[in-house]
């Protein structure tokens, strides 16, 4: 063991006793550990910057998961996972006492035991593994599941691909170095390959680390600034994010829906429609009502023709929790992609769009409303289709030892 | 215009008469220009680090395009188009300066004639956009092509696919943030529309620039080091990679070699056989001939049991110019791939592999008679197989306003 990972593992012992999952360290390899990056709560968009992106660790073990009020890291690998026909509760019980581990491990910088690449697990560069359950895995080990956890409910527009569906399990591998983050998707796909076989993997970006300003919000492949009204604080977290009591505290829902974006019916549009289609100002993402980012949307504003400065129609409008329903606010966590065109997509030179990634206490008061109201009307319909949707149970965070859902998982 | 695109416009003026276009200078956005940091000529691997990522450009015109000296970004979006039918001479001379103009925008952090999205176009992060031209294209516009411009020629364990083949232009889009190579991507397709098709688009990827120290060598999905032998200062490249006379001056070679990698057999392999296939240890990536990464491959040094240090069997042995032959050198610039499973590879769980990308004056003298002797023996080879192959011209340089290949293109 070098001196690093020993400063690491202190470092650990240190950050795991810290309720939040969002205390962000940092040492500088073969050097004495020298932590010089802490992320405020509830900070969102870039990610850490000003330390050294190499060795920056978020601590693993804690209340809740990480990778949920983890600021949004450049990448993600979403791996969605069935179990093999007769894992059964015995089997699954493995399955999450390896992947706790080898998580644990690779998201500290150690190396998962019998790992035969010791390099690879050298830059977590601010890795995050997050796992979550679906319905079926419930059935499957014959526990009970969080009342709300089942299929999303279907929508009018939504265009649907088999392959893009819910899986038993997933995991959110998250990192600011994609090479880390593809060492781990591989690592966590072998090290589960007696219990789980891979169903899709969805990989997303956003800016990468050190291109935007400390709590910059990333802009996704529209050129939109997205993921402006997010929780912020622990109390927002707590609000509207951590279930708080029951059987499943300190866990939360994760509702993922793949989505298309058509770049060639976008940019056919000029700048002043596009900013009232969202509801916002492509430059600095002010809402039309206001002038800076975080102005508050206000929907009653007019403007100098006593029209509605952001249009009801619009995005933001549409998506805005109504002043009956103030519970209708979700943590959104979404990354871009953009892949090589595809035949699924007649027509487009390109094949891009967004993973888009929530979560909240409850995706039926929250989610589910929401995108009701969006599929009903929003002006963004003309560019999007939804194509990929699942709903999973994010297992509360781990203490030193312990493994993913345990005490769900006691039969 | 802003204050800071003001900073990068006057730092332009004075980076473009550097020769080389390695000169990488920052400024904060918003703030003074502040150049911070230069790489070195020759300098290879992690990029400029303790520049603030954003603003890093790399200087869009010089003796030779950048993107080869070039430190290796972060990602790759290495696109193969061929000309639309009858774009002829004409189109492809509208074709070059379109791209031109706009690569040179792009690189620069201005906004390209006729975009409504300048917002992407403020995060350089040290982008590079590099034009080649394949044998075809210079049948298309009836010009004198270089000598040895053609098919690469073929290898008894080539499995190419058609999918993967020859194009009659290649755009080498090369960053450190993903979502500006995803808007220049999107950005050179649509403004080449009128007049080139997308064939292929290979993505690709390598440490994050911050993971790395200054200099350090990346290392591969295998886990290895990754391009420690390579030409590093500006005489090597004179050398090794810049054709020096003749009408193609200032231009170079390349060769893309799509390569897939086989995790699940590699990873069968214990550490010991893994480095004696390569030649080099995996720890800090030394010949085993030496201690140090950078000791020289000696071939002859013998253990201590009196057998070759270094197995005459391994890549690097096989890789490595024979005594009677010190022109076979190449620069080697290779990107990672790992992507979801793929019915192409079965029993693989997993589908990665490299980019292999190299330059040189003349592929017939380096590239081929060195992927000769791996063909016939290397025991890298019982893990990776070639599955696409194309070679270029890359065009020489620009000096303010002229185009690719403009003096080639003069009918
Ligand atoms: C490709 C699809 C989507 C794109 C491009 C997109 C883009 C945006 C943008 C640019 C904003 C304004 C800035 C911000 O507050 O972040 C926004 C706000 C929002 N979006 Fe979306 N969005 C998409 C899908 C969705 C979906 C599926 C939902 C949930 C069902 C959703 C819920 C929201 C909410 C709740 C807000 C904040 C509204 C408020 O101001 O209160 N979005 N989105
Ligand atoms: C997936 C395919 C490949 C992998 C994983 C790979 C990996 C490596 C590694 C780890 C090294 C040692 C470190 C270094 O000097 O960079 C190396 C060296 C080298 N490789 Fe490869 N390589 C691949 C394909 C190729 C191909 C196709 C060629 C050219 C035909 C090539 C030419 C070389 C050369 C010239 C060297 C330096 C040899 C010397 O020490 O003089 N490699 N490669």
């Amino acid at each position: 063991m070098t001196h690093a990972q020993l400063g690491r593992r202190e470092l650990m012992a240190g950050g795991a006793v810290a309720a939040s999952a969002l205390v962000v360290a940092s040492c500088a390899r073969g050097k004495e550990a020298d932590p010089v990056g802490q992320a405020t709560s509830g900070e969102k968009g870039a990610s850490v910057s000003g330390a050294p992106l190499a060795d920056a660790i978020v601590p693993f073990d804690g209340e809740h998961q990480a990778g949920v009020q983890t600021p949004s890291q450049a990448h993600v690998n979403l791996v969605g996972f069935n179990l093999k026909d007769g894992a059964g509760q015995r089997g699954a019980r493995n399955l999450m006492r390896l992947w706790t581990e080898d998580a644990r491990a690779l998201c500290t910088a150690e190396t998962p035991r019998g790992s035969l690449e010791p390099e690879m697990t050298q830059t977590p560069a601010n890795l995050t593994v997050t796992c979550g359950w679906g319905e079926s895995f419930f059935a499957k080990i014959g526990a009970q599941k969080p009342e709300w956890l089942g299929d999303v409910r279907s929508y009018t527009r939504d265009k649907l691909r088999p392959e893009w569906g819910q899986t038993d399990v997933v995991l959110q591998i998250c990192c600011d170095d994609q090479l880390t983050a593809s060492h781990v998707l591989r690592h966590m796909v072998r090290s589960g390959a007696s219990y789980a076989d891979v169903a899709w993997v969805q990989q997303g970006f956003l800016n990468a680390n050190g291109s935007l300003e400390d709590g910059e919000t990333p802009r996704n492949v529209f050129g939109q600034k997205d993921g402006t009204v997010n929780p912020k604080t622990d109390a927002d977290f707590g609000e509207q994010v951590w279930i708080e009591d029951g059987p499943f505290k300190g866990g939360t829902a994760m509702v993922v829906r793949r989505i298309n974006m058509n770049m060639e019916t976008w940019e056919e549009v000029d700048r002043h429609a596009r900013e009232i289609s969202i509801g916002r100002t492509l430059d600095n993402g002010a809402p039309l009502s206001g002038t800076e980012e975080n102005d508050p949307v206000d929907l009653e504003a007019r403007d100098k023709y006593g029209l509605k400065a952001i249009d009801p129609t619009s995005h933001v409008a549409r998506a805005h929790p109504p002043a009956d329903h103030p519970e209708q606010v979700i943590l959104r966590r979404p990354y871009n992609f953009d892949l090589a065109p595809s035949p699924e997509r007649p027509g487009e030179l390109s094949n891009s769009g967004q993973i888009f990634i929530c979560f909240q206490k409850n995706p039926r008061e929250q989610f589910e409303p929401i995108q009701a109201r969006l599929d009903e009307l929003d002006q963004l319909n003309t560019w999007i289709t939804h194509v990929g949707s699942a709903m999973y149970y994010v297992v509360p965070g781990t203490q030193g030892g312990t493994s993913w859902g345990e005490n769900l998982l006691k039969g």
